[in-house]
């Protein structure tokens, strides 16, 4: 047996356990049945990629990010780091056999050699959605649609907070100076619904721009108007099923990363603070500079960690108390026939059945195992059970025994006794 | 644009684009739903864990095919090998927390830096499930249960092919001599169902065992009796639901691993060559030399790629497509509002739906995208179709059209077509 030291994850890393992994499939699952309703396409690539691919893309920062080593066959590799990257390489290598407009979804762990003292990760999940090939604004309003979906399915009704990057690099543009880049300033300006007017003006100011001219900027961005196109993608949002009270334009809404080309949004849960809970945009120019084809794009990531927390925070997770719906418990060695014959016959129902594995144990520590896991249902096959060919059937929330055929038993098993319980299996 | 060069995946990895994803999933997916409902419950462990806890734990060759660096933090990390080892680290770190009867599965990928000439991957997925804390002959017998159920759900009728590693250990023993240990006779007697019995008998005594000795020992091997621990488990399996005619007592059967301390197993297919598609066995000592708790175990792992590969010979796969099952055309832009809402109505009903995205393409190109990506179904909404409140819904398939209420159209595309094809969505 090694050190004691070992037996920990790595900072930065998680184990999930029963509990919350089924949380996660859920979740998961979820979203893969909104992007899949919507037509989107599942793929899949590496976890390690040549670290030449995965370099030198995203700027310097990004770069120190990435996991890179050197493999035994003295290839520098890297870890995925995210997973528009792979699909701007998916995009270059099978050209030729993807559909000219592709719908494509990616739901993967990434890497990040992140500080972990920032509370982030350096492994988690990212869900990405994106529609490649078309500059239509019906692309947009598909990409909206999805969106806005995925997030109802899991049972959060979200604000899309929306711009038009170019409306907004157009009216920031005549600002620009030789010190302080257009890019720079919309960093400031994308801070105008956490900071104050004041702040942010300040900020601009310590930047180096004209006092008048912080003012100025500020007022400009507040008085854009809706642009055609994002008027134009909105209307067909709304056409496709999101409702107009949660499309919301927001003049100063930037996104920090500086790649978007038109449509910008971001998914924000009234109810709760903390930001928003995933995002996306047009970004007609990215798949080329990552090595990619020349290929329009607009698309979204889900925060999976943060979408959690928010479904945790407004307690919409279904019940997830075991894997199994019901254990069946073995009282003596002579009963485990009639206890696997049971088990069997749940199972074949398709009923999550856990059959009580140590024929030496007490029917009370049985029981005790079961309401310690918080399995719903307990079958009690005694000898007057098998005499009768019945089971009893205890509900462990109630307490209440019935007792009855299987069949009876099934029907009471199969029957949702919580809110949104159907849900948990799958 | 970097150079060609990277534009590829590392040897040993893989890209899964949509047509082999979904199959892919749709695998996992039925495998993960028959581990559910015999009480499975899910966990799922980092990528990246202390070297340390990877190495030394099965051999020098092993130790080899970890894939180890150091990370920004000069910590020795290396990437999850398999699944086993995380568990026991699992098991020893939560230990207060876990039922005693700890039922896992866990289906993640692991990275070998294994010589691709073998034909053999660098990343690949695992498929485990085990029972932990249980030495009872009905834990055996759940898992041989959930094992064959599990490929029975995938449409494979599998053999299982049984021994006990204790009869087999005890029948050996008495030839091991100081040249040749008794791993060593089991590694040779376990190729008696791929060589001739004279071959192995010929290794054996390349190995050093006398001439008289190497018949004795296959005599002996043929001779085992099955066990009385065989016994008792193959009968709660077939109580369980295993079919008499799936189990199969193979005496010279031992599983090259030599952690097995009791049962040992594996599936093959009788219609086609190449071995086993999964196996497993009881391990008691396992999770103790890996640095877990002392506790007993047993399981299985189904070789995920061999099974596929199976199903894909004997063409068990279901049809899969296109996720989308209709695609929604776009005649003109003044029956775009039309098509919206009839994609809006499609998925409301939880029909995968795509609408195409690009407005300016004609009918005719929009068609053929459909047909150069399966879609089964394609909706035409023009000026007339409008005006009379109803589709046009053709069959990609057979090239019949029909017109209707969407409502008509509904039912027809919801009505599955070919075989299977309703499980393909999931």
């Amino acid at each position: 047996m090694t050190g004691q030291s070992t037996v920990q994850t790595l900072k930065g890393f998680r184990d999930f356990l029963p509990e919350q992994k089924r949380v996660r499939d859920w979740v998961k699952n979820t979203i893969t049945k909104a992007f899949q309703i919507h037509g989107f396409e599942p793929i899949e690539t590496p976890t390690l990629e040549y670290a030449e691919l995965l370099l030198g893309k995203y700027g310097s920062e990004a770069d120190k990010m990435v996991y890179t080593f050197e493999d035994r066959g003295k290839r520098k590799v890297g870890m995925r780091y995210d997973q528009t990257m792979p699909t701007a390489r998916v995009l270059a290598q099978y050209s030729h056999t993807l559909p000219k407009y592709f719908r494509r979804y990616q739901i993967q762990n990434v890497f990040r050699a992140e500080n972990t003292q920032k509370g982030r990760y350096r492994e988690f999940t990212q869900c990405d959605c994106d529609l490649f090939g078309s500059t239509s604004p019906l692309a947009d309003a598909e990409i909206l649609s999805v969106f806005y979906a995925t997030y109802k399915a899991l049972g959060l009704d979200i604000t899309i907070r929306i711009n038009d990057r170019t409306s907004l690099f157009e009216a920031i543009k005549p600002f620009e100076t030789a010190d302080v880049s257009v890019f720079s300033i919309i960093q400031s300006i994308d801070k105008l619904d956490k900071l104050s007017q004041d702040d942010v003006m300040k900020e601009l100011e310590e930047k180096g721009l004209e006092i008048e001219n912080t003012t100025a900027v500020v007022n400009t961005v507040n008085r854009i108007p809706l642009s055609k196109n994002c008027q134009e993608i909105m209307g067909y949002a709304m056409d496709l099923g999101v409702p107009e009270e949660a499309l919301e334009f927001v003049p100063s809404l930037a996104r920090g990363l500086d790649y978007y080309t038109g449509l910008i949004f971001e998914g924000v849960i009234p109810e709760i603070s903390g930001g928003s809970v995933g995002g996306g945009g047009r970004y007609d120019n990215l798949i080329k500079q990552l090595g990619g084809p020349e290929l329009s794009a607009a698309g979204f990531a889900i925060g999976f960690d943060r979408t959690i927390e928010a479904l945790e925070e407004l307690n919409l997770l279904p019940s997830f108390e075991s894997t199994a719906r019901v254990l069946v418990t073995v009282f003596n060695p002579e009963c485990i026939e009639a206890s696997t014959g049971i088990a069997r016959d749940l199972r074949a129902q398709g009923i999550a059945t856990e059959l009580y594995p140590h024929t030496k144990d007490a029917l009370g520590k049985q029981i005790k195992y079961a309401n310690d896991k918080k399995v719903p249902y307990v079958i009690v096959i005694g000898p007057d059970e098998v005499k009768k060919e019945i089971i009893t059937l205890k509900n462990m929330r109630t307490g209440e025994e019935t007792k009855g055929t299987i069949q009876e038993g099934i029907t009471v098993i199969q029957t949702p006794t919580l809110h949104r319980e159907r849900d948990s299996q799958s």
